[in-house]
Parts: C-alpha cells; structure tokens; sequence
C-alpha cells in the first residue's frame, strides 16, 4: 500500500487494505512510488477511473481548482467509446481499488479526464498535458522484468502500462506539488490537463472540443523513452504521423461446416483476405505511412461457417495526403475482401491523431532549460516520436490560437520497444522529467519576479 | 415456469421464480414444453450442468437407477475440457436456473453424462443414446424465428441449440417416462446414455472408455432433420465422417506498430495465411472431405503487432486416410504459416470422431416398426448424415462386443441449416422420435410375453 | 520413322528422314508403334495439325469418305481458339514432321477435326469416338519412364500426351483399318470422329454444331486409364463433371517498385489473393466441385509493380446447380480481388463440359461383348472417370434424337495420375481396345448376316 | 532512319532500310535523334547487342581506344546472366537492325560493356558513366504518349526504354562528341563507361571486378528525371539503397485437377502465399525498405496442378542491415510458403546494389559549374533517387582508391512514374546533360590551359 501521507512515499505489497494514493502534505512525493502503484494498476483508454480520481483529488487537496467530467470532455467527440458495461466494471474496480467515490461519480460516461488549474500572480497561461492510459497488453512473466522483481507488475489480467504513461502521470503529479509549493517561483496562470485514451488517438479531441486549450499562451507536452537513451533530452520531437483508428465488421452466414459450408458465407475468410491484403498495400515512397491489423475476432464454434468477424485496425502517414492514400487503400481492400467472400462490412472512424509541427519560440524554451536540468547529459535538437501522440490536437488548437506549443522527448532506456510485454522505462527519468517541467514553468512565468 | 408436475406440462414464460424441468409424476410429459425449457437454456459442451441434473432427477423420480459423473465419464479420455473458471460458472449458472445441487455436487470437472438403467425380467440389454449440448451461436432476433414467437429463445447470449439437441434430450426424457410407465410392454434391460459435448466429438470416448456401453445388445441412436423433411424416417444415416478437432496456438513478439513494427513477429497474419492455406487444401477426388477455421482471436490491440492467435479447427474426411491426408496437410500449413512469420506453433487435438457403420439387423428393426409410428409416412433406406456424430464411438464397441447398433434419421422440416441462427426443427417430429423409440424397445425386448 | 507400308509397323528412332504415320496397306497395324508415333509428337488443342491429317490421310487410304476442317467444326462455337500465330506455327511444325500438305490445308483456323465415313448394306448408323490433343506439360526425363526407354518421349518442349489420347488415336486408327479390311463383318453405316481439344472441353461442341453426331443411332466412346487396373472394363463411366473454363485478365497500373510503388495498382497481388480465395471456395456438401488455376503469369519485371496478371481457371461440378454454385462463388471471388487492389478484371469462358448419362441399352451392349474381348479379365458395372470429357456434348446430342450412347473405361495400369509428368499406359490396353471397339460395331451391326 | 553522316541528324520514319546509329563526322550530333534512335531499339540487360555495337563503333570513330566484352567484365561476376538461347538471339536481332557485326562479335556471353578511353596531355583520370539497358515494359499505344506521336515507340514487343537509359546514352554519346573535338578544352584522361544491366543491379559489378574504373581519380554518373522538375539540377542524389534480387523456383507435383489433385503439391499456391507474404513484411519503422514481386509465372494449364512456379523479387533498404532484415525475412516467407505446400524452393541471387554517398568535393564540383550550364534554373543540394542504381559499386571503389565520386540527378518533366508504360522524358533535358558533362569535365581536367 503506497503511504502518501505523514511522511517520505514507500510503495509496499503486503499492504493490509486497498492500495491508493494518498496525499504527503507538502512533503515531496516519491515519483517512482507514484509511478509504480500506478504501473501496479493500469486501466485502458476512458476507464481510467482510478488513475483519474485519484489524480483530481491530489490535486484538489494541493489547491488546484479541478474539472472532471463532461465539463472537460466533449461527449459528442468521443470515438471508440467503450460499451457502457464496461465503463460500469471500470468504475467498480476502480472504488475497489481505492479510488475516492465522489470523483468517480463526477465523471460519467468514460469521462476522464482531468485539467486542473492554478493561478498566482499576472502573466500567461502555460499548460502541460499528461496521459493516463495503459494498454490492452499481458504483462510478461520473466522474472528479470523489475515490475516483477519489486511487485508492481500489474494486477489486471490482460493490461499494462507498456508506453509509459504510468510515468507521465507520476511526472504530472509531482510537478503538481512542486509548483503548488511555496518556494515555487512563478507568476500567472498553469493549467495540468490530464488526458485519457491517449492509445487509439481518442482523449485528446473531446478535451479540445470542451475548451480546455482555449486561452493556453504555451503549451508543453512529452514522451519518455521512445528509443532515446537516458539522459538525453531531444527539444522537438518530430514525425508526428496523422492517423486513422477504424472498427472493422465483416457479417456473413453461418451454416454447418460439414452438412452445409456452401450456404454458409465466412467472415473469417474475409477478414483474413483483408488482413493480409493490408498488411501488403505498397508503402508510400515519399513518406512514412504504415498499416496494422492489430486485433481479429471471428467465428463461434470450430464446425460452424464464421458469421461474424472483427478487427481493429489503424492507418498511418507523416502527411494527411499520406494518410489518405493509405486509408482509400485500406477501405478498397477492405470492401473488395467482403466482396469476394459475398458478405456485408461495415467500418467505423474509432480515433485518429493528427500530425503537428512544434513553435519554433516553445522549443527554444526548452532547449535553454535543459542544460540545467539535472539528469540532462545532451540535448538533441529533435528525435522522432515514431508512431503518433493526440496532444498534437492540442498543439494545433493552441497554435491556431495564436499560442505557441512543444512536445519533447526525454530519453529514458528501455529494455524493449514501447507496447511489448516487457515494456519498461528507466526510472531515473521520471525525477529529470519532474525538474524539466519545473524549469519550463519557471523559464515561461518568469520566475514570479525572482530572477 | 415450466410445470412438470400434477398435471399436464405447460411452458409459461411469465413464471416469477426459475425455471425448471421438474416431474409431473406418472402424467405424460409434454415433449415440446420440455423441448422449449432445454432450448431456452442452451448449454456448450461438458457444462450441460442444468441439463444433465435436472435429466438425472427426473429419471431417478421414474424409478431408473442413475448414474452419473466419474463413473460414467472416465477423465482421462475427456479432450477439450473446459477450463476450471468455465466449469464453476456453468455449475453457477444451472444452480440459479433451478438445477437440483444434490446432482451438480455428483457432477464434478465437466463430468455431465448420465446413465440411467431399468431391468423387468429376462432379456437383453437395449441402450438408447440422447445428446445434450449446444453450440455457441447467436440465436437470431427474427420475429418470425418461432422460439421468438413463442418466447422460448436462448436465455444465453452467444449460446444456442441450433443443432435439436434440445429435442433429442427432450426425447429421451419422454421416451423415459413411457418406458417405465406401468403400461410399457417389454422385458430384460434398458439403458438410456445421455451424452454432453457431442459437437466437437468430444463426450462419447469418456463414456465408452468408463464402460457405458459394455454389455449392450442393441443400440440405437438418431438425429432430428438433417434436411430430410417431417413425416419421413431412414432407417440408416449413412456418411458418418472421421473427423479431428485441433486447437492451433500461434505465438510471436508484439512491438509497436508504427515505432518498432519491424522487431513484431506477426501471429496474426500467420493466422491469416494458414486459415486460407487450410481452406485452400485440395480436397481429396476419390471421397469426402472438409476443412474449417470455426474461430480465431488473435492480438491485443490496435497499435500492437499481434503476439497471439488462437484457431480452432476441425478437418474430416469419409475415411481414415482420407481423414489422415487432410490432417496431414493440414500440420503442413500450419507449421509452414508459423515458419513464414517467424513465430512458434502449437497444435493440440481436443476432440475426434470416427465413421462408422449401422449393424444390418438393428437397421432392419427400425424399418420393421417404422409403418407403424405415427406420423412416419415414409421409410427411406438411408440418408447421408452429413457430418459427423461421435455416437460411432459407442456403436464401434457395441459392435466389437458382438452387440448391434443403428442410427436413423428422423425427418424434421427445418428452415434454415444445422448449426445456423435461425435453426429449428418440426415440434410435431418430437412425438414421433417418442413413439418410434418406443415401438424399437417394444420389438427388441419382446412386449414383455405380451405379444 | 515409322514405317506403315508394306510390312509389319516398327518405330524407328534412328530415322534420316522426317518422322511420319504411314498406311500399311491392308496389313493390320502395330496399334503400339502408332502410339508410339503419336506420343513423340504431341499437338495442343485445335493445333493437332500433323495428327489429324496423318489420320485423314490414312483413313482416306482405308477407304473412307473424310470430312475435315469447317464442314465438321462450327467455328462460331469453337471456344478458347489459339491465336492465328500460334496456329500457323502448329501447321509448319506439323509439315515438317511429315503431315501431308494437302490434309492440312483444308483444315483452316483450327478446324483439325476428322470425320470418317463408311457404310455397307442397310444397317443403322454406329459412331465412335476418339480424341486427339495433348497437353502443355513437361515430360519427365527419368529413366525409368518408358518413353525414355524406348526413345518416344515428346519432341515438343513443355507438350505431352499425359492423358493418354494417344493411346485413343491409336486405337481409332487400328479399328479403322479392321472395320475396313475385308473380313469385317457388319451392314450398316459407321462413322468415325477423330476430335481435337477434349482438354479444356472445347472439341466437342463444335464438332455436334456443325451436325457431325446428326443420325447417329449408336454413339461409343471411351478411356484408357482412369485409375482402373489392366485386365478391367467398366461397362459405364459415371461422374462427369459440368465445368467452365475461364481466362481471367487483371490489369492495373506500373510502377517503379521504389520510385513511386503507390502509383501502381498491383494485378498480380489481385491475382494471388483470388488463387487463395478460388481455392478456398467451401466445396459443396451435396456433391463433387472441383476449382483449379492452373495457369497464372504476371508482370514484367523484377523492380516493377505488376500492371498485368493472366490467370487460366476451372470450375467443375457434377450438378448443374452445383458447377452454378461454383461459378458465382468463383467470380465474386474474381471481382472482390481485383476491387481490392484496384483493378480491372476481365473474364472470358473458353471451354465448358456438361455431365452425362448413359444409355441402358448401350451399356449392355458393353457388358455383352466384354467377355469375348481379349484381355478383359473382369468387368465393373461402372467406374468414375473422375474428371470430364465434353464427349458428353455428342451423347446428350445422340441422345436427344433418340440415338443410344455409351462411355466406357478400359482398365490400364498406370505409374502415375492423369496429367502427370510421369503419366503413362500400359499398351497392352491398346490391343483390347481396338477389340473391344470391334465386338461392338459387330454386336451394334449386327454382323453383316453373319451370327 | 537515322542519318549520322554527312549533316545534320534526323530522325526519319519513312526509311527504308533498316535504322542505325552512324557516325556523322566530326559535326556535332542531334541528341534527340540519337535518343528517340534508341528508344524504338530498347534491349533489355546484358543483352544490349546493338546499342553497344553502334556505340562501340561511334566512339572508335571519334578517335576513342575502345574496349568491350571480357575485357571490360568479369563473367563471374555477371549474376542473373540470360540464357545462351536469349544472348543469341539478341545478338541475331541486332545484327538485323543495324549492328555492326564486327563489333557484336567481340560481346560474347553478354558482355555488352564498352568502356572508352581518350588523353590530351597531362592531368588526373576523369571517369563518366552511363547506362544502356531497357525495361520489360509493354509501351503504352495511347495516342498523347509523344513516341506514338513521332513514331519512335518501340519496335521490340514487350520491351521499352520506360526509365531514361536512351537519354543517358544519346547523351553519353554527344558528350563523347563535344570532348573528342577539336575544341574541346582540357587535359588529362577521360573514360567513358557504357554499362549494361543496371536494371537489376546487375552491370556494375562485373565492370568493377574487370578493372574499369582502377586509376580513375574523379568520376560522375547522373539520371535523368527521378520526379525533380526540368531546370533543375540536383547535386547529389541521396537515398541509394541496398537491394537483393532474387529468383525463386518452387517446385511440386502436378497432377490432374479433378481426378486426383490430392496427389498434386501446389508451387502456384506456395507462390502466392509467398506474394501476399512478401508485401507484408513489416516495413522498418527507422529507415526506407521495400519488397516486391515483379514476375510470377506458374502452371501449365487450366486442369493441371502446377508443378512449378517462378518468381523474380527484390527487397531493398537504405542501410545494409535493413536490407538484410528485408533480406531474412523474405526467406522466413519463401521457405514457410514452400512447407506450406510441401513444394520444393529455391532461391537465388542475381543481382543486388549498395547504397552510396557522394564525395563532397565532387559534389561541390557539379554545384559549381551548374549554373553556367544552359537549361539549369535552379540547383538543389540533394534530392533522393528514390529507387537503387548500381554506379555505387564504381562510386565505392573509386572512393575506396582515394578518388572522388558522385552522381547528380538532373530533372526532366516525366508524365508518369519511372518504369510506367507511359513515361517519358523531357527531351530538352537532353543537352543540358551533355553540357553539364561537359563544364564537369572542363572542370575537373583544367580546361588544357585556356582559363
């Protein structure tokens, strides 16, 4: 049980109760504690009930005006929902799991999302986004994965956090303290928006369309890890890649696989012809695009013709021209695979990210800081992120809002690429990143007449 | 609420309490009440929980000795068991639908055979085989599907009897009550097996290897449909395919699919490659053969190569080399789908059945009775039974015992394919099946001196 | 060369001159040396210049009044026509391995269908019919196979008599010379039809067409093989197959593989994923179906994305209804490929068979004369020919008028299946054949007043 | 025809003998002519008989020493060398269309190099090269494709200059033209190197092995097109990537369709899940990496299992280890799809290119001198070629010598893809090429003292 009150943070297992987080006062949490009870406890995209309320109450306890719920989220712009039963489970298994039941309740419907706002002084608006989601993934055994090794592996059959974001939001909470704390030395407005369903490129546009970015002078987000070692820090990260998350159903007839196959007309077929017909459309030469199947669920019973077949899938490019191309490709194969084994298809828009280019003037900020964050040994002018990151939704918002935005990538090793089984980060990132948002604040809010 | 006892038999949807089969002492049951109780409570294979103990109870009220778990089902020969989890649930679920605890206790680990035996003075000894378990399809929601109608559709999402199982349990279960009733007219022994998990040809080889069938003189078995339509019988269902059910486990490396997709290995397309591979089998000229991919589940999530994909398959063919180049082929595609993407492969067999072959005295008396059913029009030599059944298993050791054993088909209009949505049989073929069974029992066991 | 004048037939491999088949006067021909002949020069369908009028020429010889080229094929029926090039290369290769000029002259355009005519006394018409074509398979170069031995193995790269036509020709001839010598006792009219392009089912039509099978009171044909022992004869072939042959055309679009590979569309991934899915068809349950590609040919070269992919296939089935099942299924599967990748698909039927029935009475006629034949050890009442043979077309014709007609198999063993590259007959079948077709001109003709 | 003699050149249709390439003394040729010359003559690689042989002779006319065939490439380094049959044959149709026989006879086994050498006093050894060989495109007829409209398309079936080796050489051949002159500014060596075969990656090599470009102290190689506007001119081409071609044979069983196509193992059906394999091999996500299957041919007819099946592929990355990872796993998904089928694979390689960077200082050298070249608007640092060519093996071992090498890419408006059946190249881009060669050469052999 993590003991975040009256004293220094230790994470234990043979706790008694419930594990949950817990307030230390204005003592300085223990990041690596948060980060494991958190790595402890993961939960997919818009059921992250637990992490959220947990979250919103630290932050109300440390005097940030808090906003959960369908005042931060737009429902309408909410792809990929899950089904009601499941957010039901979620919210059960969060108050099992120690999350406070009156922020639970604040936040109906996959709702959240927390932004927490906190204001001393004049000056401008700078925001910080942090990702709370874990992945549909089944952590790894091996007993030389740390997680093992210190008991925080995960408690939920079939999630992980194997991208990081149990560390984003262990990073987002103890810069919480460190800039509600009195010897923190700025002026104006900061705003701490904590952002489900970040996977699947889902949680960043509803939070969006409710305003949240709206007034942000500047704009910073991050990523750990990434393939950038620890210790370097890249001031830009690059290669944001637009893409497409879509539902893909096949529906057939079922028949007996014996007495009747020819009245039967297979899905599984179809989806399989699709799969392997995506996999294979010719990647664009001027670009970076890419295409994946990462989910097939077909069939009922071993003798039965699959009437029904579904798959996820995601289309990416660097460019929306790439992305175009790879997503009329997609649907063609698509509608021609269902067409080939005589069934219907149907395919739905479940998230999409977008790409998005760093202000010039935020990434300067970042690269003046670094040199004197601890923990910084290089900086990079720029690192590609690889795959994609929905706060481009909100850079690009801010941007058009006459803000200035910038997303960085801080190195951190990892034994495995992001999304495997054995998925981990370094842990001594997480206090260099506490520091790096601590200088950011610092550097855009002028020190609060300091300096 | 079913009604089963003190007085005549009426299915009432808009019963308060559970439902269940209960006795209606000497009375007549009615068969379609019974039919529509069982197909209102649809139970997958080795968790025919509620079938089976109610089935036990009822035939113990009758007065047969009953027996049922290990000592009708040997463990050990059991392929395709259910997990644990499955089991207790399923054993959940019969308790709160009104199956009796004394018998579920008795029923342990998927163990849902009963046998039920009744002697009356000298004689041979007669067995009659019943099968009892569904499958796992979505009943349709159609108005005009008579369960609809009649309000008797599965209770069990993603369950149904769409194979008339449920009217051959029902069967049985009348056939019971006429045998032990005090106007029955024979002498010697009659044995009624009620088999689990005949889909997937898994229940049958359980039973026989616990001894079951050991000392029978005659067997007899049936099918309701098989698209031979109401009022006609074949004395003989010809066509019993040998078939295999293997569960195929593909298992690769998930990485990310935009950042790393290149240190992935693919478990689903190998999936995808072996399921066209499979179907794509060139089926063999000089028989009967067949292959299906019933089901495949393969990857995490959308943005995750896929690590993991699970198949069930089942190959058949009319004889056991036509069964074995199949089989055969089909390891090859499996391993050489596995080999192309890099990833490891297991195969297992959880359930087989065999041919086999109708005994030309028991055939000539059920055409010898068959005029004399009601509702019999027409009496056809054989039909072709269309897939499998793995009632072979206990007609092979009758046989090998020096016993006889048939299996007929008894017409039932159905309007759409076995093992399809909309499946459904002819009500009035179930009084039928009753009688026929009957007169089979009066002729091999004499009428008991009347004659 | 082969001499078949003027004394016993040899075949002579160390020949000077140009190879040809030769009359032998009125002596009685080695039907083996013919086939022998024939087999070193294998012709495709339609281009079977040298044997067709080798055998016109000898016919002529013996006495009957031929007919060749358009009188005995309509051209507008003549489906899957090699292109003029191919055809005018087939006559010279025929003229320079010693096919008469003349003979080859009347048969323009592919028109290498033989009808031979003679009549003696009154008598009703009996017709028998031999086909001739080879097919475009490469013949073993083993030792051990007997061409190779004895020096007859094809002198036409990638063409083989791999079914054994010339084994059918061979007899054909042999049986023209014995109904013609002058011990031949029967009254009546008999008419020989040598047919090109069996394979593919494109001969036969034509040839009925232009009214070849018109009066025809008796109708006979047969083949050797077919996986019936030597010393056998099936008295009737059951289980021809309907079927459809189609030329299947993809055109997309070239690309530099690297340059720009998203400016192709690739035929030959449409014609790849529709060789997966034509393969995969669920064969139907109430019958035989067969699918084959047999050809596929594809782009251009290795760094270009494949703009045009020619697949040659066939669909077969021994229904009506079933081949329909097939067809529809087969080109869905056609469409749907080509929709996915985005290109044209053109289908075109070039040859086509129809199942057929034999008459009762002349299939007794068979079962009367086999025992006196030489040769036959035993006969079957009936055999599958496993395939099809568009010699249907001339039955359901004959038939149609009121005629009579029959196919039966002559037992021969072979080392390999038909169309093997290894495939082979015995000749000792040969000599039974030339009997068997004699007993029953002589059986139909009822042998000229003699019996 | 085209007049090389005696005048100014024209490109003339109406001739009426047969088309050569000739001398046409010392006056300066007509690009263009010589280029659409050569683009209605296209040869494919190591079979370039008559472009060699008329470009042999031309240079020997101009006063160049001249070597060709062994001399100038190693046989054992000749991968995918065509077979003796082709050789000859191209070698007959050169002869027929104008090749000089004296020269065709000094090209054995395909060795169509020609490497020419000149030197004018003192001074460093200056190498250009240029590449001859054709596409196995089919020419598109459209009537708007400008050789359609001045009737210089291609009069070789299925062959077509579709990537601007004509241009390369017309224009090797006028800058040969312009140094051999008399007022020709400079001093030192120069070889001209005319290579075959890069198409495939194919002709370097052999050259590189055989000595050509040992002793050369700058050398240059350029293309023209690669999707850059014409008035462009790129300094250095960059993104040369590796690649492996690759030809595989899968060898099965064939056997008759419908009477025993169990007996049958499927190469056409191994190669086509190969296909679908290949071009869904994960692209790695930290570099460039393609795959493709240019050529499939498979069977040998309709009803006939295919035996063999023949496939020409390419795999390509932008490092060495990408391509290898491309390379591996191309060989998991050939021999997978082998034992898929149970065929026989093989695998061999015939060709392959290396990535490559320029020499700064030759590099600087084209930036230099490029805007005094007429037709040059403006000049790009880089620009990526997009696909492989083999001149990095000669720009690797003139780097490796201590020389300097690089390869411009200068831009031509082109209305389709490069390897597209309708490309085509801006002929005015034509004598830019020949005098930025031209003002290299000046600058790199210090004009002969004039400046």
């Amino acid at each position: 049980m993590l003991q975040w009150r009256g004293g220094r943070v230790s994470y234990r297992l043979a706790s008694a109760g419930p594990e949950t987080m817990e307030s230390v006062g204005t003592n300085m949490a223990d990041v690596v504690a948060w980060r494991r009870d958190l790595h402890a406890h993961p939960e997919l995209g818009f059921l992250e009930y637990r992490t959220a309320a947990l979250t919103a109450r630290r932050l109300a306890q440390l005097g940030f005006r808090v906003r959960v719920g369908p005042e931060v989220m737009r429902a309408e712009a909410m792809l990929g929902l899950p089904a009601a039963a499941a957010i039901a489970e979620a919210q059960r298994d969060a108050l099992a799991a120690g999350a406070p039941a009156d922020w639970v309740a604040r936040m109906p419907a996959g709702q959240t999302g927390v932004v927490a706002d906190l204001a001393r002084g004049p000056g401008p608006m700078l925001a910080f986004r942090f990702d709370m989601d874990a992945l549909p993934v089944v952590e790894t055994g091996t007993a030389g994965h740390r997680p093992n090794q210190h008991g925080f592996q995960s408690r939920r059959a079939g999630i992980m956090h194997a991208c990081g974001h149990d560390g984003h939001t262990a990073i987002g909470l103890a810069v919480a303290e460190r800039l509600a704390g009195p010897e923190a030395r700025w002026s104006g407005r900061i705003r701490l928006i904590f952002q489900p369903a970040e996977e699947g490129g889902r949680g960043a546009r509803p939070m969006v369309e409710a305003g949240v970015v709206e007034g942000v002078d500047f704009f910073f987000a991050g990523h750990l890890g990434c393939n950038l070692p620890s210790g370097k820090l890249a001031a830009e990260a690059t290669g944001f890649l637009f893409s497409r998350k879509l539902d893909v159903t096949f529906t057939g007839t079922a028949a007996h696989a014996a007495m009747g196959p020819q009245q039967g007309r297979n899905a599984l077929l179809a989806a399989a012809s699709a799969t392997l017909g995506l996999h294979a459309i010719a990647r664009h030469s001027d670009g970076v695009t890419h295409v994946n199947v990462g989910r097939l669920s077909a069939g009922s019973g071993r003798n039965i013709i699959p009437e029904l077949a579904e798959m996820q899938i995601e289309v990416r490019g660097d460019t929306e021209a790439h992305l175009n191309y790879m997503a009329e490709r997609a649907q063609q194969i698509i509608d021609g695979a269902a067409a080939m084994q005589d069934v219907a298809v149907k395919v739905k828009l479940v998230g999409d990210t977008l790409g998005g280019t760093a202000s010039a003037d935020a990434v300067s900020i970042i690269a003046a800081v670094a040199p004197d964050v601890p923990g910084v040994d290089a900086v990079v002018p720029s690192w590609p992120i690889g795959g994609g990151d929905d706060a481009t939704y909100m850079m690009r918002r801010v941007q058009a809002n006459g803000g200035k935005a910038a997303y960085f990538i801080l190195g951190s090793d990892i034994p495995a690429v992001h999304h495997a089984s054995n998925f981990d980060i370094d842990e001594k990132s997480l206090q260099t990143g506490v520091d790096l948002f601590e200088r950011i604040a610092e550097r855009v809010l002028q020190g609060g007449g300091k300096a």
